[in-house]
């Protein structure tokens, strides 16, 4: 089987297509024949060397992927071959606290990702698939989409009537905004492309701020709500962001801390956490058990995953190109199957 | 200022049209002028002298209305008049635990209702309403909106993807049914004709069954998930429906504890809820904050309570007795401002 | 190795003591040595047939027990030979919601239980117990210190100052005793026994009431409250204890429902539950991640469960008839090893 | 009366004592008699003019004090003359969430405080003091134990056998000591002096840390856990502090965001926020439910609240002074009736 790699040293000049045996499951394992895989910003750093400079090389990049069971090693009964399913990101937290051993191992770094034609995976690191949903959809899901819905469901228990500000329109940003309108909350979205901001309002956004041209974005979004301040902020943006998020956001209300986009270190006060007694979640993407109520809801919802571009598996690098340009709005997938 | 009260003995034959002076606000009290109001079951209990024979009378009977606050108390700030405004159920009950005396006094017995022409409670005990309702909308509020929206939402955190099965066509009911849909459920809804199935699956019930033609529908429910048991039963039912409930409710769900429609006490095993880990939560209506939370829901998706039937104030007695006749869908209004 | 097993038909006097090979731990398992077992009301009823009267037959009876792993199979990394440790009464609940796949199999029926020398489970399926513990005191965890710990604190979030009625002086009531005093809570204990009450308040119970004597105890344990209720009920009886229950417990409160010593069904009215606004939560033992953290708790306080008496495993059959004498207080423990 | 107040500019040497007339319970109101009173590290920094510059003068200072019922205005059913009570550091934050009408008035900043021989409140301002307290203890608790409890209990779910790491030996920092003991956590201090830390220990401690001893506390404390990490920071020290409390914490754990004592902005980065998914909880002290089954608790386990030193009324700058040593352990009291 054929398998995109970081060899020698990182960068997305080192990605290379590499041919490896096809790994064979253990007991309680199952190997996946990959139909089509999703690169996320992580990736993008993992690649580079800027999310962990100690990982081994070479690593096989992408946490997002969709597959089909191929075969199943002793002892598995959860699923059979040609079940179509998606890995976990972390194959081993299925429910509960996350633990060290529970998240330490992780596709696209340190583990081996989803931009190869095989992986092997815990039988009980995957999740079975709507048929509704296309592979390339499905790709989508398993990191971006998980972790919109760990912010928003399983630790915002976000509900009817509130008002939620996604920051961006990137894979996670456009999953917040579709999952917010399922759970019947208002969205307010930000980008710097009207444009963009126009395709949001299309996907049910109830307003949008353009943060190039309202740099106190925050304090619009807030006057958006009529003073009282949003309920729940999704912020991708990372400590020069959150300044912005704590003025948006309401008394008692909460921050799903995310994404690493901008610089990771900026000066900061606590003070606007504690005055506006908020509530700051880190989001560690998610367990199997609401990837799984997840998928529950987009299939009673037909919720359709954006897909902004599909790469051939043999032009995977140009996804990559395509992620780092900004210019993506929601999802890039990469066929391979 | 007319009001219709129950006097001399219970029963809906004693129902009479009195005049009485208007009410003045004390300190912190606000007059209310009401333009409608709706009976709910514990209404037509209560004055049959079902609900609480030590009820003292003359009562002046229902919780459910709408009104414009007409003079306001020393010291109120909260409200204006002119506002438009509902009452709560239970005035006093603002945030927080139901302690007994939060609870206690609650509109329609033991403190006067809504089916007068005037009405003074506490500043703190109205809520401000949304433009886009009807005074006759409105007035379905305050206790069968309220029930179902803390069932569902405030105990019952139903999530996108969750199955509600809801008992019957009633006002609490399609009540549920509506809010469900908003926090991006699927409904599955009873009743003992086909008619008012079809005309909950308009409203957007997912599934319908006639409880009559299949007597095991709690069963029947369970089947339609696949086996797995709906998530939460809005049973309005009592003791003895309570049994299909437990078969219709998957492993861990909720059931929530509303109505006494049915007789009050029957045979009944604790085992289901045991080995089901099922939780049955009792609903007494709910506090301020749920009724504000609720009507920000209402107001951002515009949901239009059902209002079966209007009657005029002179006719109120009708409209208690379209109630007992068990005809209606949805809520009954009395028009009276 | 030799197993207690209830062979031919159901009954105290089928008990027999087998001769069985020792079981090969498959890949993801281990085969534990057990040292200790405890009976469980639960094991009694399964031994007599009134369980589940489907049982398959033979059946080694007994779900609480303590082990040392004396063999693991391939690919397991979570205990090691010589690791002391409890079986989980549900190998398969690791975490999260109750599910069928998880719930289904658990130990004492309908799988094979700890009343034997050696037995096989999933390497998941284990707690590594805390040195402080004999192996008799960890043989009384998995289903009644669990049980407990799930009612109170994974469920019940039992906090400081939070009055708890607990139901007799049984395995599970002795720990939701002591787990409740861990937890800050101020404890009233019942049974028929003055003297037990005694030892329960010297295990710090902080009022008794004999049942017996007043038959009303559910009044009285709201007196003791000063009217206003207790916060949380550890119903232990079923429907017919329900009544009294309902009334000691306060508006808003809680009860857990997890026993079934008396008859199990009967008349029952659910009007309680709603004007309470209670919360009646069916509890099934738990999972690992519950029992986990009462470990951390337990080693913390070093607390010790209450070992009523202990019986050679050539005497089985005598626990059992100790068991269901009622003369017991606190859990009964068989020596294996 | 007399008052304390800052007058014509900011500073500990614009304390006055004043001779003003005794206010007027209007409708709804109590007049308080002042028994003692207790200073925050807040009040320090708002007669200082750091807290909040804008705030209008003469200002009394203090939140924290406990007091007699004097006089009650119209319509008042809460309390009567003679009773013991404390004001609410936010008068009208009853329960629920903090919206800004209920959080923007508060005692000691905008609204006069506790530095004086009376004031009036709303009744509804108010709790009941339980008998076993001396006035001197009870003034030490509407903020700095309200606090503690609402970080602790109210937000945080602090369980039996959590691990707690307070930050300091100040008025907060002992009474989360002394809580997270009620429900049965273990406890690591922190401080610069080991006689603090030892005086700690006897009030409970687990473990002490010397930060000046070990710059690196954060990574102590983890190793103290066996490496998993703390479950919940009580966060005293805001963002200098914050880095340390991050590598302190176990994945998945809490930081209670309170103090502002360390300077107010320095360089952060959110990644251990995200990768930890650490929550970071800010606390505004708290509504009357939480300071009412503080007391529950409190009265329950006859806690005593530890008062550090006790200055007569005629001195109370010297009390600031004191307090802005840092010298003290627990709370300072100043003694008025």
């Amino acid at each position: 089987m054929r398998a995109w790699e970081v060899a020698g040293s990182f960068g997305l000049d080192n990605l290379r297509l590499a041919e490896r045996a096809d790994p064979q499951p253990g007991p309680g394992e199952v190997r996946l024949r990959l139909r089509a895989a999703s690169p996320n910003y992580r990736d993008l750093l993992m690649v580079r060397g800027e999310y962990d400079p100690r990982q081994p090389l070479p690593l096989v990049p992408c946490s997002d992927g969709s597959a089909v069971v191929e075969a199943v090693g002793e002892g598995v009964e959860r699923c059979r071959p040609g079940d179509r399913v998606c890995p976990l990101f972390a194959p081993r937290w299925i429910a509960g606290e996350p633990t060290r051993e529970r998240v330490r191992a992780t596709l696209g770094g340190p583990l081996d990702g989803t931009l190869a034609e095989a992986m092997v995976v815990p039988a009980e690191g995957v999740v079975p698939l709507p048929d509704y949903l296309t592979d390339l959809e499905a790709a989508t899901l398993p990191c971006a989409a998980v972790t919109a819905w760990s912010a928003l469901v399983t630790h915002g228990g976000v509900k009817a009537g509130d008002t939620v500000l996604v920051m961006g329109t990137g894979g996670v940003a456009l999953f917040a905004l579709q999952i917010a309108r399922l759970c019947g909350a208002r969205v307010i979205a930000t980008s710097s492309s009207d444009e963009k901001l126009e395709r949001a309002r299309a996907l049910g956004a109830w307003e949008g701020i353009n943060y190039r041209a309202v740099p106190e974005w925050g304090r619009r979004a807030r006057q958006l709500t009529g003073g009282a301040g949003v309920d729940h902020v999704v912020e991708l943006g990372g400590a020069e962001t959150l300044p912005q998020s704590l003025k948006a956001v309401r008394l008692g209300g909460t921050v799903s801390v995310i994404g690493v986009l901008s610089s990771q270190q900026a000066p900061l006060s606590v003070v606007p956490i504690l005055m506006q007694q908020v509530r700051a979640q880190g989001i560690l993407v998610g367990h199997r058990e609401s990837f799984e109520a997840m998928l529950r809801a987009f299939a009673a919802h037909r919720l359709r995953p954006v897909v902004d571009a599909v790469f051939p598996f043999a032009e995977a690098p140009a996804a990559f190109h395509h992620l780092a340009s900004g210019r993506h709005f929601g999802k890039i997938a990469i066929e391979i199957g």
